[in-house]
């Protein structure tokens, strides 16, 4: 991981879907009687997203997307973002590039025409606050390869990837080429591999560019470790994966956090949470707390507190996107 | 107000803009350099909407509307509903709808072509929780009379109008023959004064529509009741509009609020709030507590308590469309 590249004058890029999240209170029992599975995130179709938001409570549109929340987060905490993904032309793809350029983030891939629309996840938030998400990926699943600028990926520091952008064709094909430019230009590579069923569905392709050496941070959380290791202790799972990780962050939810650094061990307790209204976006701000300290060279400890803050903040209220001030609650919290 | 006509199907119907609030915390710093009114509401242009939206940070897209609040709010308090509002074919519009549908509330108006987009409110939330309002109307400024259904109307025990839709010009004509509809069928009708600018631009219609016996309920706040009264005291104020009023309901804030219902007063303490967090819709809620307990003929007492429950819930949070069932809210606290 020694960078021997010009300058980067940017801190974090990130690939990644381009959803606006439509957050919902529901019982589990409406969650079962739709036959979904509690605390997941499925992909869904134009049609099933319709009847479904026709049966969903009022809501409340609030930008999302893994890869942009973590983003969103970063920037907040002082790191010079930059965000590659798909909007349509329209209203709901208005709102996610005002809501990242708002905050600084170079954002320049211009929408795609409206035939399809800005993608969106409607997320059904239950009373203990679990989040169960139903993505319609719209525009998002055309992120095309002409989208990547090579210099803007060879500017920053760490390119980051979300593993839910692997299952749609041209996108995947855009976030391989982007790790040929970024590790070209001597960047890091990272990667959050999102869900257990993105693991599932892509484990050749992961486990090749891991073992190939193209990931420099692995983000996980304890069942998408498991799966991608293949192995059912946790512990031998973590073992196996930060052999071949010069940096692996894994996330435990209520039990905290580990990151395995050059084979150092570093763990960090969760952060205390008055009460917890929406889960939504937990693991991405835990990311950018963590890519936040990382990119400013921070000792490892520090990077993990940062993504406990970042973490129990962004569950303290409805959608994945900050609305305290994070760089104000780590200086409160780090100093 | 002595109701001799059939059974009503319908609690309350209103009429209001249809509006999609843009929440987004602004230092107040940021609201004095853009020249703007702190606490204020003012109309703006499609313009200078775009201009404030590229300066504002991060949103929360909630659909919002006076009126439209005050139905959501009855509505979770077991009143039944209508609405009549305008707003356009496009995303915001089904948002818009969508919440109000979804909680049972009737929408019947067809959309209008986007040429004009469904209207936003760009709310600046200050640190204390105060709102500053800047309104792009779109769509609702052109609600026509044509929306109007007199057997909706009819069907209703209170007609609630929203004294911000008196500006545009088809919407005034279509109130206005609303209240007709309401009276020929021996229902109440309930106008909520909105803002002060509205009764200074307004003030001759308000006055003679009171002084006419046209209206049956107001809702204003302490401002808005010098303003229309035309006086510099306030219990001079209250007096003398009380005269000319079935029922006059006012908030005061932090203060509480009062009710003359037939000469007799009544008074309320606000509910405790732990933390401020965004005051939009304070008032909207006071009312739909209000009229909730009163479509139910709740005692005053009661209607002015399940208004200072619905009003302390949504100012701790951000939006103005209640998060906590406020059903329960109220038996909790009024048993």
């Amino acid at each position: 991981m020694t960078d021997t590249s010009p300058a980067a004058t940017l801190d974090i890029i990130a690939i990644g879907n381009a959803l606006v999240d439509v957050l919902s209170a529901a019982p589990d029992e409406f969650i079962a009687a739709e036959g979904l599975t509690r605390g997941a995130m499925q992909l869904i179709d134009a049609d099933r997203a319709t009847t479904l938001y026709g049966k969903m409570g009022p809501g409340k549109e609030i930008s999302g997307g893994s890869a942009g929340n973590t983003v969103a987060g970063a920037a907040m905490m002082g790191a010079r973002c930059a965000f590659i993904g798909q909007v349509a032309a329209d209203q709901l793809g208005e709102v996610f590039v005002h809501d990242l350029q708002s905050q600084g983030i170079a954002f320049t891939v211009p929408p795609r025409a409206a035939d399809v629309p800005t993608g969106r996840c409607l997320v059904l938030v239950s009373p203990d606050g679990q989040r169960t998400m139903n993505t319609y990926l719209g525009a998002a699943q055309f992120l095309p390869e002409t989208a990547l600028d090579e210099a803007q990926i060879a500017s920053a520091k760490v390119l980051l990837l979300e593993g839910y952008l692997w299952d749609p064709l041209e996108p995947r094909a855009a976030m391989k080429a982007a790790i040929g430019m970024a590790r070209k230009a001597g960047r890091q590579v990272a990667l959050g591999v999102s869900a257990v069923f993105c693991i599932l569905g892509h484990h050749a392709d992961f486990t090749a560019l891991i073992d190939d050496g193209q990931i420099d941070i692995l983000f996980a959380n304890d069942e998408e470790l498991i799966a991608l290791a293949g192995l059912d202790d946790f512990e031998a799972a973590l073992a196996a994966l930060a052999a071949k990780l010069p940096l692996l962050v894994v996330t435990r939810g209520a039990e905290g956090a580990i990151a395995i650094a050059k084979g150092e061990r570093f763990e960090v307790s969760a952060e205390p949470v008055d009460h917890v209204v929406d889960t939504t976006g937990a693991g991405d701000l835990f990311s950018a707390g963590y890519l936040a300290g990382h990119v400013h060279g921070r000792p490892v400890a520090d990077c993990l507190r940062m993504g406990a803050v970042a973490a129990a903040e962004v569950i303290g209220h409805y959608g994945a996107r900050p609305e305290q001030d994070l760089k104000a609650l780590v200086a409160a919290t780090l100093g």
